[in-house]
């Protein structure tokens, strides 16, 4: 507490130095904001799911561009580009034997199809990937696989990351193996009956089967019936279909900055979303994050540096936005790039990865965030899915960590809905992105490194 | 803490002297109890939706019988009664404009189905059922209407009680005006996609429309949008279907006593759920919790009264399987009655209602129950949908109430799976339930009044 009140009185003096902002009244006006929640709830009621490459996405892109232009940014404009299109049919289960019950599950992201009249067949489970790619095929073929996991909840989500490869890898080694189907137990933390999309992919010459996630406590019913060393017969119905080549894009605005060599601030977060939520916390909660706090510099006053916001289109079925932004783009300057993809719990860490040349700013930010409780970590940034292309090709990164206890909760699934955020929560990310923002575009020294 | 350390002090001798039972250890000794967990985790597994009428609900009845016989309990059987059948068909709704989206919604029990192809119209709100049952019919003919409701979570459940009317009564009301069809904000206290169900009526000779609750997070939607001053157009398909005459019953098992004309202990809870969910909390939990409390007394030596464990048929859709026995046993003295029908929260309150001769009972199931810090509320007891008949025909009765300030999260959704009960919390209920049934199986008083 007495560091915390140390801050709070040196702050001002230390920062009115480097900024025409004053990056604490900006950082400590922005714990009221409400641009993000209009955003939020605008984003999400008037437009709602908006999967990848669909209708929806393309009238988000649209409402996204009237929005901007509103909130004043300069520049705004969508920058399309082309994608594989999937999208979502009919999908039912159930346990057929030994004890009938259904299931509530949802086809994975590029799933395959079941036959129209649905499959049924035996279940196999293994406990890891790795021992079902050790299986032999006969052990598989023509079963529908099953696997769980036991993910936990954990605060920077990490868990996903070490999980994750349940649903990445699994169907593509059932499908060589020459299975009927997969069924996972759906990424999730949750206990409730509603099941976790996600993408997944097949190699090139795999033809793809049908994948599904299952809600928890169906996956709980599954083990409790193999425990008792029975055998579970499943029925599936998923009818998902690949669409051919459809349009997604990128919606870019900016805030132009005075020193056009300065370089680019470039933040913000995806468009699209999952199809069976409205995706709230994923992610109308990053693009209204970002864009809010870049307003609030705006309005302040013109920044050093252009602060560039891009709300990515097609990042839920591979980082699609994220590379066509980085391919058209790569040849501006950079100063800094950051993403908020991780819903709207309270920023708690940040954490930085910083060239030769920007290394001073690491101790700017945690000065500037320090009073809403925000530490260091000990890890590198990596800028999500979007802008990550530049964070590992070397361009300067920071990220801004939100709680992630409860993001898993409700991640790719229907209850991906805006009463999932807390709007005072949503605020003290906006006042993080705004005192980070507030240093990053303002600060004196360099940022963009020379390079050969 | 004083107080209950003299409580555990002085128990034993108190109860020793009117019991062959020592109450406080059988209590005790019940807070470690697995027979519910098993009654639980068998009915969940491996029958699992166990709609009124079913043949799920059949199995159940078998399932009963074997698993009551095998834990020594005497006069195991069924008692069949008739009842009016009703499946759940298709169940899909969109918002078609201004916005469109899917919605989750389940038809409530009773519903009427919409056409075969479904129907699409404009909705029409009111803030309560009052304000339905004023609006003139040229309002609402050919709508469909909805109605929200501001229930909150609360320990005693009471606010079921108080908004219920929105399922019980709004349907019918809006049929009665010509309504197309009906969608309610549905009686649940959480924010999952997840609706509830429930049962509803139609008058006689009012055709019934297609009912349905959405998820809150759903009616939170709508209404958003209808705050904008938007009109609202849904399209539904619902397609429940009535199937005349079926059967259903009560299990009944016994735990004989020494003196037959002291009166039977009935206890119980019911055996069908809704078909959304496995029925764990509603009510695999209240059969589990007092078949576990009886076995307890069973195994303890012979009380001095019969208790009767009676396993419910079809109490979701009117308590018939409460009727059907009551009518079925009226003629035979019942000195006190008690249901488990509010999930498997721990007891942190219990309520009487005594008759003139059993009024000595309340201060010795107070001692009973206060070292699990149980204490006596301020109201009566009812006995629940299916004991409720003999208390308000004058029998003894004793509610153990559990904490429900979670149960409107799942109560009547596909959520009420296994995965939502603790089992200590299980197993306190069946401490509660045990140290109760020590003391009123054994109590050397009368208990039944005698009646000209």
């Amino acid at each position: 507490m007495t560091k915390q009140r140390l801050a709070l009185l040196t702050l001002p003096f230390l920062i009115a130095a480097a900024a025409p902002h004053d990056t604490e009244k900006l950082r400590d006006a922005a714990l009221k904001d409400e641009t993000a929640w209009d955003i939020t709830e605008g984003l999400t009621t008037e437009i709602g799911p908006r999967l990848a490459g669909s209708a929806a996405e393309a009238k988000a892109r649209e409402w996204a561009v009237r929005k901007l232009k509103s909130l004043g940014f300069k520049n705004v404009r969508i920058e399309t580009f082309d994608i594989p299109g999937w999208e979502r049919g009919e999908e039912k289960g159930e346990i057929v034997g030994p004890y009938p019950q259904k299931l509530a599950l949802t086809a994975l992201g590029n799933s395959g199809a079941t036959p129209a009249e649905g499959l049924q067949a035996e279940l196999v489970a293994f406990e890891t990937v790795a021992d079902l790619q050790a299986a032999p095929a006969d052990q598989v073929r023509g079963k529908i696989v099953y696997i769980g996991h036991t993910m936990k909840a954990a605060q920077d989500g990490s868990s996903y990351g070490y999980f994750g490869i349940v649903r990445r890898a699994a169907p593509n080694a059932a499908a060589r193996k020459g299975a009927a189907a997969i069924v996972i137990r759906g990424l999730g933390t949750d206990n409730h009956r509603v099941p976790h999309t996600g993408v997944t992919n097949f190699d090139a010459g795999v033809a793809p089967i049908a994948a599904a996630a299952l809600s928890n406590p169906d996956a709980d019913q599954i083990e409790r019936i193999l425990k008792h060393g029975e055998k579970v017969t499943l029925r599936l119905l998923v009818t998902p279909r690949r669409v051919g080549t459809v349009q997604s894009g990128n919606v870019i605005a900016e805030v132009p900055g005075t020193d056009p060599k300065a370089g680019i601030v470039a933040i913000g977060g995806h468009l699209d979303s999952w199809d069976l939520g409205t995706g709230a916390i994923d992610d109308a909660a990053g693009v209204a994050i970002t864009a809010a706090a870049a307003k609030r510099i705006m309005d302040a006053g013109r920044p050093r540096r252009t602060i560039r916001v891009i709300w990515f289109g097609s990042e839920e079925i591979g980082g699609n936005g994220g590379a066509a932004y980085f391919s058209a783009h790569k040849s501006e300057p950079h100063a800094l790039v950051g993403e908020s993809d991780f819903g709207a719990g309270p920023v708690w860490r940040f954490e930085t990865k910083l060239n030769t040349v920007a290394a001073p700013l690491s101790a700017k930010i945690e000065a500037a965030l320090r009073p809403l409780g925000i530490s260091k970590g000990s890890g590198t940034a990596g800028a999500g899915a979007d802008l990550g292309p530049w964070a590992r090709s070397g361009t300067s990164a920071v990220d801004l960590d939100q709680n992630g206890l409860k993001y898993f909760d409700i991640h790719h699934t229907a209850d991906d809905t805006l009463d999932k955020i807390m709007p005072n929560e949503l605020a003290q990310n906006v006042a993080a992105w705004t005192a980070m923002l507030s240093v990053v575009a303002n600060t004196p020294e360099p940022l963009v490194e020379l390079r050969n």
